[in-house]
């Protein structure tokens, strides 16, 4: 299974690291991410520090990486270039 | 006071329409209209029928459109252009 | 097809208002109807003014009322019963 | 300054864990977190897991605990005691 570009491999887990330009921006992106994982039913583990977002992924039932995992990267990618452009915000 | 571009004036209230892609895009848009209405305590009515949000704007205590109106409409337009182009939706 | 109890059967729609404390303690329960929301891939329409909600229930594809819209009444009825007691807040 | 009851004082934060039934709960219950925090105009770092929010609360210009971390812990604390009863979820 191939890591998603831009995101960190561990050894069972995928992290990325996001920022955006402020609390509100960050929250609203998070709401994007917690509709879209209810959707498919497999949870980001998130931590949040103002306008910071930090994700890790992993199959919690798995004891690692899988597939599920590597869908989830891609749809929060998918999220995250959907926020204002790269100029206005720094890619974690 | 000048009615806001894009914005309908009616008697009491400015009114106007936002087309998102999906339900998520157009929710995760209205969570961080709500983020900035708790922030500035200014709230608006709005709408919502999947991918659509209708936005109506007056100052109940004053009854009719003032400036923390027009000052709203502007901040939610200022969100709604964060939001994927235009390219990818329809302005309502 | 039995019309939910505290609904209302109008030719093509179930609907309800509900009323909270203020406007954080409805938009925080719009939240967990929007999860639910996109979990089931059905979608109420909503109005919020405020401290109140008011929701409408149709089966666009269906150009009517369906189980899948007695099913999202059940479910906004039980998050709603998860908020703070009705003492607190008045039943719309 | 006294550390509020439940939360726990490491040298230059306060810290305390919530466990909710669901994700969906949890995520309700942050969105409510965050339009407070929002509102007040100071923001809490935290770690979500599935069910489970901790918080992490310091102020980064002063360098550790203020009055408006213990305010802030306060205001979780009371949103927290709103959902739903403690014996269908754990406290942390």
């Amino acid at each position: 299974m191939e890591t998603p570009e831009g995101w960190t491999r561990s050894d069972d887990a995928l992290t990325r690291t996001y920022r955006f330009r402020d609390f509100a921006e960050a929250f609203g992106f998070l709401t994007r991410v917690a509709l879209h994982a209810e959707k498919v039913d497999h949870h980001p583990e998130f931590f949040s520090c103002w306008n910071r977002v930090d994700f890790r992924l992993t199959s919690h039932d798995a004891g690692g990486v899988t597939e599920r995992d590597v869908a989830l990267a891609a749809a929060i990618d998918r999220l995250a270039a959907q926020m204002p452009p790269p100029a206005s915000r720094k890619a974690g």
